[in-house]
Parts: C-alpha cells; sequence; structure tokens
C-alpha cells in the first residue's frame, strides 16, 4: 500500500515513540492532517524546541531549561536535605506530592553491574563532591525498589555514612489502597520489616 | 507542579492528539528528550511537511502530495469503476486488500440530517459531476454501514440510478473470523438477507 510520502514519513516518526504501533501512527497522523494548521505549526515547533532548550543542572542534574534549575536557585527551600532519585520524572513525581521541600540529586540511572553501569556511570562522584561542599546534613535515598535501585542505594550509603552525613531510604510496603491480598511477597516483607508501632 | 516551559508545551502538544491524556503525554514528552536530536527534528519537521505538503485530489478528493493523486494518475487502473468512501483513510484500507483496481471518490462525510449535514456539505455533487464527464460504469458505494453511511448510500443510489449506470453496495454481513454466537442482531440479519446460492 502507497501512502502519499508525506504521510508516510510522519506515520515513521509517530512509530519512534513508545508504544505507537503502526496502527496508532496511523491514526495519530491522520488526525495531525485534520488539525489547524497553527496547532500541528507549535506542536511541531515545541518538539524541536524541547530537545533544543532543555539542558541539566549543572547542581542537581535536574532537567531545566536554565541553570541552576529553578528548584536549586528557590531559596525558600531547604538546602540541608537533599532527595536523590534516579531520573528526572522521579522529581516531578515528588514535587507533585508538595511535601518535599529540600533539594534533589539526579542520578540518571542506577549502578548495575550486569549492564556494566558502575557507579562512575551515573551521576555518584557529583554527589559526592556536592557532599563535600555543601552544607548538607540528610541524605534521603529514593532509588526504584529494585535491584538495582538497592544496589544504588547500598552503594551510596556506604559511601555517605562515614562523612557523618544522615542517610535514609525512602520506606516500602503495600501502597496506600493496595489489598494484601494481592501483595507480592517482596512488598509483604517489605511491610513487615519495616512496621512501626502505634 | 512545575515542569520546565519546554516540557509542559511539548506535553500539551502531544495532549492534543486523540487517546493521549497527561499520563501518556509526559511519558512521551520524556521519551522525546532521550531520543536523539536528528530524530526529533525530523519528526518535527515531518510534522510540519505533513500539514504543508498535502492537499486533496482535485478529481477524487484522496488526500495526496501530487494533483491528480497518484490513484487517479495510474493508467493501468480501471478508470470506468468507482468506489466511493467515506475518507480517505477508508481508500488506504481498500487498497491495502490489493484487489480493487478501479479509482475512487472521497465523500468527506456523510449525509447526517440531525447535524445539519446535507448532501452539498460532503463531496456528492463533485460526484455527480464527475459522473457525467467521465466514462463510467459502475458505482461502489462503500461508506460505513452505520445510519449516516446507509442514508448516503441511498442518497446516491437514487441520485445515480437515473443515468443508466451501475450502482452496488458493498456486502454486509458475518466479518471472516467472526462468532455466528456472538454476531449482532443487524449484521446477523443483514448477513442473512444478503445469503448467496452455494
Amino acid at each position: 500500500m502507497h501512502y502519499p510520502t508525506p504521510i508516510s514519513r510522519l506515520i515513521d516518526g509517530f512509530m519512534k515513540l513508545p508504544g505507537i504501533g503502526p496502527k496508532t501512527a496511523s491514526r495519530l497522523a491522520f488526525h495531525v492532517l485534520d488539525m489547524n494548521e497553527e496547532d500541528v505549526l507549535s506542536f511541531a515547533k515545541s518538539l524541536a524546541d524541547a530537545k533544543r532548550e532543555l539542558t541539566y543542572c549543572s547542581h542537581c542534574h535536574y532537567i531545566t531549561d536554565t541553570d541552576p534549575c529553578r528548584i536549586c536557585n528557590d531559596t525558600t527551600r531547604d538546602a540541608a536535605v537533599v532527595c536523590i532519585v534516579q531520573e528526572s520524572k522521579d522529581v516531578m513525581a515528588m514535587e507533585k506530592m508538595q511535601e518535599y521541600s529540600g533539594l534533589y540529586h539526579v542520578l540518571h540511572g542506577a549502578i548495575s553491574p550486569m549492564d556494566g553501569i558502575g557507579p562512575e556511570d551515573v551521576k555518584i562522584p557529583e554527589l559526592l563532591k556536592r557532599l563535600q561542599n555543601d552544607e548538607i546534613q540528610e541524605v534521603i535515598i529514593a532509588t526504584n525498589p529494585t535491584i538495582e535501585g538497592e544496589a544504588t542505594a547500598m552503594y551510596i550509603s556506604r559511601m555517605v555514612k562515614p562523612t557523618g552525613i544522615k542517610v535514609t531510604r525512602i520506606a516500602h510496603g503495600l501502597p496506600v489502597g493496595g489489598d494484601l491480598e494481592y501483595a507480592d511477597e517482596v512488598t509483604l516483607s517489605k511491610a513487615i520489616e519495616g512496621r512501626r508501632e502505634l
């Protein structure tokens, strides 16, 4: 079947996005043809702009269009607490909660010896340097509860503890609204392990 | 929560597409940031190009980047048969089948008195003019089996029959691989109505 070239190029473009197969891509492409020109052009521009204008904060490595980023620049935030996350998306999840007022440090990955990713391949050296220079009192490790995330947490905790800075790990357990019956064993064991007195 | 402006603009762009909500939009936007720059720019360009370069064939109203479109221009096709469809997408579905070698006429909609869409709002006048000028022997009506599609089919058939041109309607019945048990009554009644001798 031959689509006119501009359509097939557009479909190919959509197919490069995650979770979008040929059918969805062609549905989206046809929708684009029905959209008004201004919207399409501004969408095209925002794609190119996002790639061009965004950079990583030289301080916390969060994705940003200003350097240092707005979070690092915000003097109302508590600069004595640093939350360590794997990805920029995790910062956004934390910010959505609107309860954390400290700073962040984005690792851009996790230690994974199986994939040949060591501490130097994520932003751990940058973290250690930051801990030396800045006046930080607590490091909250919020890497994912996966093997890689746990290994990274363990490694960071071992590197930071000797400096006397408090190191904490976010709690793992049953999600709120979750059902004990359907929880996996590991989560359940973490929930028991992390139990607190009422 | 504040995303950096270029990201929120990009997320807004994705959210204008059908079936993409805030969560998927932000997932796609973050994926774009991880893509290599060349891919992103070519995708952005293909969006703008698709909108700019594509037009409708002045003969059959199919979406195209050349006028007349490649199908109308193809001298190996049977110009005596015209298949009437509602949308350009339907032409592609037909072409995928690789069995139909006639031409098309895209209506860009269907008659729907409830929505105030009359015969003049879809490409029916253009069809009638085309039937007068071109040497057409058969008109296959392939509008959708919906109330609007059927009404459009009925209207076209009534307009075309007096000219002596053969008017046919594609068959409705059980889809291949379908299960009689799960077929709705209307489809089943169409299947019985359209039964053929073996």
